[in-house]
């Protein structure tokens, strides 16, 4: 089959056949070949003919309504084991074995995933294909599941083409080609990563980790590729400042988590010096939620904290125009007044204690409180580049891993509640 | 935990809980310690409190018939998108979660195999544990997919305990000690097998083959230790001889049709002067079909076919007694008359082309000849062990892999069609 | 023993003690750790006292004159086997053994390298230590032994650590950066390295290969990074345009010649299109040879040849001052003269013909041409590079590698005949 | 070249023809094939036209003695560098050159092995062959230098190919087939052994490891393939039962000292609880030397052993034919009169203490104590086999390695005084 002597347009229904005889009893026993014919015609598609293709996903390889019914009704009125085994049987897309089939080609996890990254891109504006995002994230939640990948580090030692992805990749302090690079891979700053067996030239996901003396309130020194490199006997805490997501076709899989968890354990044996794991991270959005009058919808928020509250709104009196104009004028964390200060610092407290349990709430508080850190502390003039300034007012926040707290604090957070350092309550 | 200091009946109750902490909302976010207390304790219950483990998340862990039911009626009124979500997240176990969940653990995959592996051998007697297992298939089906399978070369090279476990499950001709194992890992023979990367020191699967000149007629010289080695010139035919699943727990998990494929595919590769693969397979139970009578269940048998059949039935007259007391007299085929082989012979060819297709059919016609395999020689005193006499009157057949004709076959045989070599119909 | 804590002035005769205990009875038998005492302080002694140390090495470890004497009297008087080996032992320095014992350490080899390495830099001013040099060189040799080398593929797979080295050593054309280099890894350029089992971080001499479809007569677009990449089916030619040593203090140990061969059989049969094996050189010191007046050492010159040699020398009339300030007012070879164009290349032909054989003749062509290598062609306005200007007026050549006459070219040479392609000789 | 179709009495002028070429210029710059050449057709000789091969290598690759006396005379008369670089020339024989460029073929190494091995066996009987092997050992000597020998554990892990190398090296404890190999190799035994990178199929030289709670006193237990595994706890000794080298064209090449010690370091650094690392090794040749009048030839024996040394060879008053008929008749250690395991453990003491330091003493004993180990037991009914009995009367030996003193035990030993543990004299 020379696909690149197919007119354009015959291609889509070139790929919807693929599919249906990938799915035929033919498609059944074949290891690989009509997979890849798949993946090969998919791949050149257009962004439209694409389109096209999963709509023509979501709406042929749906279970049987009627046949999901009688199920559902011969299961309720008896629910015994066969009973469920032809529940199980009729309420599954028949979607899912497609993609499973489609995996048995060398390609077929890496395809998948690419889908997935296209589809998400119109999700939001196709809600019909949601079902289909559904069982393609199913899926890849199974075969990613954190038993199944290996953790390495990333250091000077690795491939260059590994080490050219984290620099692509890198989301949260960008990296500034390969010097610095090498300096984030010096013995006082680590890198690890996610892997899966079946994509061994793709990190998943990786986490920059310094080793420093004490939990550091400001970001500037971190990232600086001149800093000079500290020597072991020095190292007291693991600081994770930055962690990325590589494969935007794998979001929503829980990995992130994992990976601190487990390169805490790792340090914590390599280094037994260690006495802290923390992070030191953004918090995007802040000014936007104060510039909005800083609406605080949980219902448990103690009275105190709710006068202080109002007092620092009314103080800062902060609209998105007046924090535009103030930033552009130049407004800065060093030497902006100390009410000014002390009122943001409440805020951003109570943003994070009482905001990230609510919807809508600071993503990277929810990431790191949901995983069972604790709010450690606030940090004023942590970030002053324009763009920490813009979004948080220079603010960062340390989030603590406790090792032996962190399923505890974690059930709190579900529950609505989250854990602090005492400290941190000064502020409010 | 030491749990080796608890006391053996608190056992069970530990295992219990440990399930539900696992799918809790602390279970949630652990990555593995949680597994691995479900795991140890496990591992320390008596077969018998293994049993009641079982029925345990058998009972305790199914979806909620009344949720099913509302939302199979909602999907049938209205098979949007969200309906079919929210139908998929109703009728999915959480015992499903809960084993990805217990997967986390490094050992997690292997122990959920050996979990299977106990539980398969009670559910003949325990129906009510089928959706469980139904489950733990679902599951495994899923995560060994044959796209995750790493096919390796097993030689003499190989590590000695992967070959120790190739001595242990080979379970078609035993293997007589690592002498024989060397001999069947020279170069005219071959060794594959299948290894997922959780598992790496677990042959999941594995085929031997020999490299002949010809497609050969009994099995003796193949697995003659001392047979002379072969030269790269010689070989023409690649012969699966014996196909060993290593993990019980693993039953159903399609593996094999994929393993026999691709090893065809890289012997190809590497000797392109390969004309034929093929197998030299047993016939078992074919002597047990005969000594009932030889029932001819099947619709489509062509007129000619059932007087050759009635005659040759007619003509030897077997009852499970008699056959047992002239094998025990030592009765061989080579010296039987030319009237009982023919009859013999032709009640073998149409067991398989028949009674393939048939519940209760032949397994191991049933394995090839639906991977798409033709029939292609049925092979008079082909195996002259006192076990291969007895079971099949020292039959054994030649099944024939045309890679360019397995899936259109494949189809056939699912309609209920056998493809077969136009030979063959000489003898019937 | 702390070394950091030992005052400056003791290291040097800490050094020698080392030394002697490491010669001793006792340093016979000691697997690791005298040399491991001996490789501390050595790293620590200044260059000063490094040349002290070496004067000792060279001084202290000689054959015993008397001994030597007496073995050769008895050699030459009776040539047995007894004698002989009495006369080896005899006229071994015990440097040698001092030296291997230095070896038996993990860092042995390296430091060995890196003495030699210290060693070289100042010989030419302490002709007394050559001895010692030819102790090391002997046992480089023989322990870099062309047998004992790796030859890996140096890609974009390769470590990080390794490729920084590659940048760092190129010393014919710099690489410019990681995006330099990238392109000098991609699919149409290949780098080749030997590696050596005992420093298997260390590129110790590598080669990179440009595959073109046709013998290149300019280097520029060849080493342009942003050319675009060709594919496979346009290479014909495999072109060596950089070659180079990356350890000094293997300086005179035979490597060059086996890694281009070696390379180019590697590339012969993964490639099986090539059609020639070609190398793009500069020709150092060219024109200081021109200014110099071109003095023709040679004895077997063809008469045809002087007179052309002499009427282009006229013709040029330069000396050092002229063709510099020439240079300097941005003389190109793609503007001047045809006369002159014809002068200069019949000049650096009858340079490589003649005066390659010659002592001080030109080390690019006797590398190539010593290696067996044919002198294919002269190129005009090859090299525009300022460097390449001043000291070849922008000449390159081509040696062309066939490997089935390089055994016989080489030996053609070593007796003062070089190897050419007919169409040189109509540039004289 | 087709070398099997030559004429068998062609091979050998053609084997002294290949070693022709390699020495010759052409031969200087050729990678490998002028060596395949030789090696191959080396090869394909008799035993008997390796014998005229090896002559003809003896005789014709000597250095030239006029050469080799002008050089000694001009560095006699003065020791420059200048000097010494000629005499260091003049004195090589040309027999190395060509080994080192055989030494370029991938199997160029394994080759001069094997060809060594050949030699070694017709060494006693044609003493003009040692300046041959002479070069051979000072060559390998030199590249199998223990800092290039890589020590890796031999396990149930190991690729099949290299136990069954074990098992067939195995010179002193014979191995029963894979079960007595698996037992040895479980976690209270290790093997250890040393590969050189040219060779990485070839174990050179390996030893066997047992950890027991205490330093035993006979060989029974500790190789009866049935007996249960001992626990990490219980490791408090690291029994060194058997070393074996496996390459006889490596005689002579110091490993065993270097592996021991390895061992010894890699054990403490994985078990610090080991308190001692110790030998249980057999006497061979023991009872040789009684029946032959126990002769004491070292000078510095104390005149009290003397006399003990008397008194029992009287009292045994041995003759080799009535040694051998007592062990016929059943003779044993265990049933003997305590008089005569006095006299013999006396004598066996002296033996050791005496005789290792001189010409024809025990090897085993020259071994471990010139390597630095201490006579630390002798044991009685240690080794009730029936060539324990007949070599040393079941007597076998402890000797202990104190890491600390090695180096000055073996200074000692080298002039001619044996450390001994006290309790060793109570027996003389």
């Amino acid at each position: 089959m020379l696909l690149d002597k197919i007119i354009p347009s015959r291609l889509l229904s070139k790929a919807l056949n693929a599919t249906k005889r990938l799915l035929s009893e033919r498609g059944e026993s074949n290891a690989a070949s009509m997979a890849l014919d798949l993946i090969a015609t998919y791949n050149l598609l257009s962004d439209e003919q694409k389109d096209q293709f999963f709509r023509h996903l979501a709406e042929k390889f749906n279970p049987e309504p009627a046949n999901v019914l009688a199920a559902a009704q011969a299961y309720a009125s008896k629910p015994s084991a066969e009973h469920l085994i032809a529940l199980s049987a009729a309420s599954e897309s028949p979607r899912q074995e497609l993609l499973r089939r489609l995996n048995r080609a060398p390609s077929g996890t890496k395809t998948i995933i690419d889908m997935r990254h296209h589809l998400l891109r119109t999700l939001h504006r196709r809600p019909e294909l949601k079902a289909l995002d559904a069982d393609m994230a199913h899926l890849l939640g199974s075969w990613f599941n954190a038993g199944f990948l290996k953790m390495h580090q990333v250091d000077w030692r690795s491939p260059a083409h590994i080490l050219e992805k984290i620099i692509q990749y890198e989301a949260v302090h960008a990296i500034d080609g390969w010097d610095d690079l090498r300096r984030r891979l010096q013995p006082d700053r680590r890198c690890f990563a996610f892997f899966h067996p079946q994509l061994p030239d793709e990190p998943l996901i990786f986490v920059e980790v310094a080793l420093l003396p004490e939990i550091p309130g400001s970001i500037g020194p971190l990232v600086d590729k001149k800093s000079p490199t500290l020597t072991a006997d020095q190292f007291k805490c693991a600081i994770f400042y930055s962690i990325s997501n590589c494969q935007p076709g794998l979001r929503g899989v829980s990995m992130g988590n994992f990976l601190i968890k487990r390169v805490a354990e790792t340090l914590q044996k390599e280094l037994p010096s260690l006495r802290s794991f923390c992070t030191l991270s953004p918090v995007p959005a802040f000014m936007d939620w104060v510039c909005s009058g800083a609406p605080l919808t949980a219902q448990n928020v103690r009275p105190a904290w709710r006068a202080r509250h109002q007092a620092s709104v009314d103080l800062l009196g902060l609209r998105p125009a007046l924090w535009n104009e103030r930033v552009t004028s130049g407004w800065r964390p060093d030497t902006c007044s100390e009410d000014e200060r002390a009122a943001l610092q409440s805020l951003c407290t109570l943003y994070l204690l009482a905001q990230s349990t609510q919807p809508g709430g600071n993503p990277v508080a929810k990431f790191h409180l949901g995983n069972g850190a604790r709010l450690h502390r606030v940090n004023w003039a942590a970030d002053l580049s324009r763009k920490g300034i813009k979004q948080s007012a220079g603010l960062m926040v340390n989030y603590l891993y406790d090792l032996d707290k962190v399923e505890v604090n974690h059930e709190l957070f579900v529950n609505g509640e989250v854990s602090f350092t005492k400290s941190v309550t000064q502020l409010i």
